[in-house]
């Protein structure tokens, strides 16, 4: 059996898309990051919320959102990360699957410090030209990239 | 060995504040909520970032995250929670200690979905009058409310 996507809520991900799988975990780019960095962390397993989450998929998502956020870190050399999951259409979730974004921070990266607030509220704003949706070749490329420096090693039959 | 402060950076929490603890990790109230019920979820350990954790601190922080999520949902009657790490100083991190915010979300609660990003920043604007520091008394009657709902039956000596 061989793996050729993962599911995120109703959507499948590409595993060009996907730069590290755990057995519980997958770590994946995003079409229209925030900032450039911008990943996600998410469960294999297409629940909603938090709380559905079992002990072992707690400890895997976050052991891997550690690994995951140190190379994002040190790849586009930032200080600081916002880590958030959004639980639940009221806090702006637009895919039902839990996933926690990892996103790189700057000294003044925004205008105003609550604007990556919004745009990851997937409520962009018509004045920011960065929230086109990305050609699946720039995505592969920074899964490719990140792949490298994470040192994945995955292996399919293994993460599945 | 009586407990009688928990340590978040350089702050020292009472534990009229504090509504559960754990081995590695413990629940508190907030002195400038940015909504009524957000709560944080902090290490035991006084580290400042999220790859400072050890497994057993991601895993025990995260847990009782879930717990917390589940009481605080409840109780506020919210459906949805932003769960939010601010992970250094240029996310808008205040106090050098990992913590998780953990705040209560519904429909049109905020006039913009990121004023709520802003509010945790600690970026108080001027014609919000709920960032007004709470009193003691406010904080500890809230932490014994949810110590009954979560069925905290915490043990200092076990605790400890």
């Amino acid at each position: 059996m061989t793996l050729s996507a993962f599911r995120f809520g109703p959507l499948s991900i590409p595993l060009e898309q996907v730069f590290l799988v755990s057995k519980l975990s997958y770590a994946l780019v995003n079409l229209k990051p925030v900032s450039p960095g911008h990943v996600l962390v998410a469960t294999r397993r297409p629940v909603s919320r938090f709380n559905d989450l079992t002990q072992l998929e707690v400890l895997d998502l976050f052991t891997q959102a550690q690994r995951v956020s140190k190379v994002v870190e040190r790849v586009t050399k930032a200080e600081s990360l916002t880590l958030c999951i959004q639980d639940g259409a009221k806090a702006g979730q637009s895919v039902p699957h839990v996933h926690l974004h990892v996103i790189p921070r700057f000294e003044g990266d925004f205008a105003n410090n609550d604007d990556i607030y919004d745009a990851m509220a997937h409520q962009p704003r018509v004045d920011n030209p960065e929230r086109t949706p990305r050609s699946p070749e720039d995505m592969a490329a920074e899964a490719q990239n990140l792949r490298q420096e994470i040192g994945s090693s995955w292996n399919e039959e293994e993460a599945l």
